[in-house]
């Protein structure tokens, strides 16, 4: 199972329309085949100057690629992620042991 | 609901007697009030220079900030992640709407 994460920073102004625009589109991610477990969160701690982050899950690498490769998640990093985030870090985490 | 994360590498080689030491003293934290879902894993993303991770959650910020303050943890803090820890990254996340 691989937890991929990623923590971002949006250019548009807090609590903006074009804010909460992303936030609610970006839920169509969730219906890509092999997507389990996404989660929308604010980044609340203050020592990394990231104000969201979103996290899904995949069964395996194979689940993981398909996903990247899926037309709605290409569409979305080209249309959305690109042009309205401002910084982002990407962190996947397998459980120790898991990975042998 | 808090999930407190960091995202680290260390100073040690890899798979080196120390880097195991490290990972396995770790988990004295999970017994630490109020630490809910401890979790130890490796970063095998390759768009960021960590190498491994640790999450837990938290019920509340009273449980957040008692963890913080807890001696077990300031000795940790003290003995081991400062002078072990080559580089990291906190985030700290709270669901969408979890926040108001």
């Amino acid at each position: 199972m691989i937890t991929h994460t990623v923590a971002f920073r949006l250019k548009h102004p807090k609590a903006s329309p074009a804010e909460i625009a992303f936030l609610k589109d970006a839920v169509a991610l969730a219906d890509i085949p092999g997507v389990q477990d996404f989660q929308r969160m604010h980044q609340v701690g203050t020592k990394a100057d990231f104000d969201f982050g979103f996290s899904m899950r995949f069964a395996d690498q194979a689940a993981y690629d398909g996903y990247n490769s899926h037309p709605v998640h290409v569409a979305f990093v080209q249309e959305r992620w690109l042009p309205e985030v401002e910084a982002f870090i990407e962190l996947d985490y397998v459980s120790l042991g898991e990975d042998g």
